[in-house]
């Protein structure tokens, strides 16, 4: 169970049925582990990811070749502890790294494509869960995840209460803002506008590449701060000294955003950033339990289910701080146990993944509080 | 000389320079009056207009049938007094409402398309400094602008100092930053990446409405505050009770930004769209002046220009108010004569444009004082 193993999967026997009424037939679940599992499965830490991410969290991307996303965070001696602890990261269904998503094939052979039905962040938790009891474990130790990581978290926690002693949520809220629906839009209006996008079926031709680089660029720049953009870029030229008056990229924060939105193209799927984006979208825990976040975790109430701990970051402007209070107010009134902190870190939303000390002290004092 | 004329241009006789080295031959400039002109030309007001706005700044656009983009503010008994003051409001260059821009025919006959040379915010300037020459007016009473319109007064202020009493910038910067770009950047992207674009010559064709709608949103987004955005639409579904679990666009935040982006499709080009956003991008008033802002105003030191008046809104994160300090604190180094003011109002950059009583007041107090 060490992480140089290679890339492993489970598939569901029963159906997975979903938040649409819909079921998902032999749902596959990709995932990754790293460190040993105790005898008595108490030491198990589920990492869930965000949109873009996967289940390489802490060993190389087989598509690109770079370290996992969270390298930082995980693996020996690092602040969650892969010596002390037996971490699970598994791909969100939906995705496109080897859990289920449009790219896969349904019964007919062919690809979902848009037949693949619109999932949730809750039917993401579903999935986890299923893994979890595959894998035998009744009660994780951690669920620890960032931005929509830190969405399934919560949902895992208000929809199974008894499944995690510690929730840990970072740069994330309980529901998505009307801004950030409005930028999700323009990124799947991008892909659609795409004529390779040829409404989903674009698997074995051309895939639409250009609007899917489009949709990521205009998301990377709400994962950064206007002053981590300034200190990175400024206004300065790219390779040159003055002003090309031409049409190419004259300024260095222009060469970036196109070099993120060529480069995710390669490792990513459009009709796996329409459904996950939408899925976020319809994310809102209140209204799921029936209107009051608190009623969400009533499975917590007096401490007798998880202790959370909720983090959030001054310069994040996607999920601000006060999204994250929002759910700290919520735990309160049900008497759960929850510490919260802003943490100073000039990165913006991408400040999770980023060199922040602060986090690490904080996330590894929640591990072993 | 009243608004109820029909459009009217000027066509220059001479070339005029640009700053890319370029010369642009024979450029029209369409623009529009209201109020008459007093005999001694003192009253004449000059309204510069942002990115995708135009010459009918209070008479009806002739494509959309709209009201002009301005007319709570400009009009007989308003703010800005069309009794008092004869408003002169011109299309910039580079733009498609009858000023020449890309889709304006070449000396051959063919349209610009991308061999329209790439212009700057002072070019801008320069033709509107040219209009006024043909009209005949030594100084102008005020030159008024909001975002991009801010940024040609204060170009019109920083190289042609003697031409106008009073500056009023609202909801702008002497620079565009990082972030700005970036957006920017997204919506070209977009525009490029749609193969209708075809590399600009699309004129007789189809255009490319797919990629300009897709720029058109995630710029609209970033005119609005957050918080306006949760006002106006929240998480509120459109015309239906429950999520539909399909491709439909469930949130009527989505249906408005659809909305805008086709919209604006019907009634602006996107090589103009292009062409004055890397205007924009170009802009930076300290760096056309030998890097120090204060420099960039020293035909207006010690009171002997012109007197300045900076507008800002604290919803506004597209051009926050450190963006006008800025520009105040610069003017402040020359000793010229600036009142400067943020005003509270929940709709962002957009705040300009929209209900704002307190704007109005600064603007006919400025103008009248």
């Amino acid at each position: 169970m060490s992480g140089t193993d290679a890339s492993r999967s489970i598939t569901l026997e029963n159906h997975l049925p979903l938040d649409s009424g819909q079921v998902l037939l032999h749902a596959t679940i990709a995932y990754e582990t790293y460190g040993d599992l105790d005898a008595d499965k108490g030491n198990a830490v589920l990492i869930c990811h965000a949109l873009t991410g996967d289940q390489y969290v802490a060993s190389n991307h087989p598509i690109t070749g770079k370290p996992g996303w969270w390298e930082r965070m995980v693996g020996p001696g690092k602040p969650i502890d892969t010596n002390k602890f037996h971490v699970i990261c598994a791909n969100v269904i939906g995705s496109c790294m080897g859990s289920t998503g449009p790219a896969s094939l349904a019964d007919d052979g062919e690809p979902y494509a848009l037949r693949f039905p619109v999932i949730t962040i809750r039917d993401m938790a579903r999935c986890l869960v299923a893994l979890v009891d595959a894998l035998g474990i009744d009660r994780l130790h951690t669920v620890v995840g960032g931005s929509m990581g830190g969405m399934q978290a919560l949902s895992l926690a208000a929809n199974w209460p008894d499944r995690a002693a510690r929730i840990l949520a970072i740069a994330t809220a309980a529901r998505h803002s009307a801004q950030n629906i409005a930028f999700h839009e323009v990124g799947r209006q991008a892909i659609m506008a795409d004529p390779n996008w040829d409404d989903g079926n674009y698997y074995g031709g051309q895939t639409p590449d250009a609007g899917l680089a489009v949709a990521r660029m205009a998301a990377h720049i709400t994962y950064l701060s206007e002053t981590g953009l300034t200190d990175k870029f400024g206004r300065r030229l790219q390779d040159r000294n003055t002003k090309s008056f031409g049409i190419d990229a004259d300024f260095q924060v222009v060469s970036y955003l196109r070099y993120q939105g060529s480069g995710f193209t390669q490792r990513f799927d459009a009709n796996s950033y329409l459904y996950i984006t939408r899925a976020m979208d319809y994310f809102d825990l209140a209204e799921e339990h029936g209107g009051r976040l608190g009623d969400a975790f009533s499975g917590h109430e007096m401490g007798k289910g998880a202790r959370f701990c909720l983090i959030s970051f001054d310069s994040d402007w996607l999920y601000p701080t006060a999204e994250s209070r929002h759910v700290v107010h919520a735990l309160n009134s049900v008497g759960a146990p929850v510490s919260f902190v802003e943490l100073s870190a000039p990165f913006g939303h991408d400040s999770f993944l980023l060199e922040v000390p602060s986090l690490d002290r904080v996330v590894e004092g929640f591990l072993n509080g």
